[in-house]
């Protein structure tokens, strides 16, 4: 192998690695905000609300590196996509991280009320998302189709426990007005957890369009 | 000028075209579901949630237009930050369009209700939200920092008058329960309305970086 070529291909790799380390973070900020809210823990909600720094310093370590890549090795076709892909799955884990942040500002107004309900479906909806994100990024790094389209699969489930809590807490809010407040945080918090299942939505879709160059968004390919 | 780099300059120009009637198709969007809610016309509503075909048509065009040029032509530097810039502001603006059916589902489940209130602070954040995103793809085209440091300024004024609706329409929940669905879906479309500022705040930083090869994001630059 060329020289260049292997150390394109090293960099590749470290993009890749850097990109799961992204994921991972992520993921780690998604469940300690939903830890938090369900073990009603103060101290870790501001843990969250200020430990973004790492985050953000790796979205832009990534945003970097395929920029330099795309600039000093003008990759085709196949890294070309990786490449794009890894743009815009770091864009979308970094906004991941940020509705962490949300969903622990809406907890810090939550844990200021008495418990509206036992939480059962928010838990849910944080580990199937989770679980989304999880299989997104193995279907990025293993360029696996059938996994990439179980997340868009997974993404139904989500939407259809999100529009069930709405309904429940709003007959909480009707018949009990005490409960407004902490219910509309409730509220607000499953429809970050739903929006964390778009953003692995997103990363999945890359993945296929990367692995077969087939465009599958707004259900243009075996969704329609 | 070289035959290719005639072509490439040419096509560079069409994305640019393409992305600002992008651009054009979300904010009517953003602008008709504010329109529909403040006016309550239900077949307003009808025609917003139906007729995203055109801008998601649009959306994988553009995508693809960047993918071909950079395939094609291997840019180098502002060429290539160009280029990047696309596919993200290009992601942004649908992204747009998507909270404007968001918009338009709260509207018609609000319309079903008596008005909880005249709407003044609501379509204050549709005007500004407008403007943001208007400003945000000038910037682009005339590579203006300042214009695009002043929309990133513009995204405050958003965010308080949110917080703003949010108190006002808490106080209505708590005063009068009939109020409560209503209300809920005014929450709601502030909020979709903030992050259509966050996605022009998004395209502004993108150009600052395309112009200048500096970050801004995570206050880095000079927001820090």
């Amino acid at each position: 192998m060329e020289r260049v070529t292997r150390h394109f291909q090293e960099q590749l790799e470290v993009l890749q690695e850097r990109l799961l380390a992204m994921g991972g973070l992520a993921e780690d900020r998604m469940c300690d905000s939903v830890k938090a809210l369900t073990t009603r823990r103060p101290e870790m909600v501001e843990r969250i609300l200020t430990g973004d720094e790492p985050i953000n310093a790796l979205h832009i370590e990534i945003d970097d590196r395929c920029f330099k890549l795309l600039a000093l090795h003008q990759p085709m076709a196949a890294d070309l996509r990786a490449i794009v892909a890894a743009v815009k799955i770091n864009t979308d884990l970094e906004r991941v991280g940020d509705l962490a942040v949300n969903i622990a500002e809406a907890t810090k107004r939550y844990l200021e009320h008495a418990p509206v309900k036992p939480l059962i479906d928010i838990p849910r909806m944080g580990n199937i998302a989770q679980a989304m994100l999880r299989d997104a990024l193995d279907a990025f790094v293993r360029r696996d189709m059938q996994l990439a389209e179980a997340v868009l699969a997974a993404d139904d489930t989500l939407d259809g426990l999100k529009t069930q809590i709405f309904r429940e807490l709003l007959t909480f809010m009707l018949s009990e007005p005490s409960t407004i407040e902490p219910a509309l945080d409730l509220i607000l918090i499953s429809r970050h957890l739903e929006r964390i299942g778009d953003h692995a939505t997103n990363i999945a879709e890359d993945v296929i369009f990367m692995v077969s160059a087939r465009d599958v968004r707004h259900h243009l390919g075996d969704h329609s």
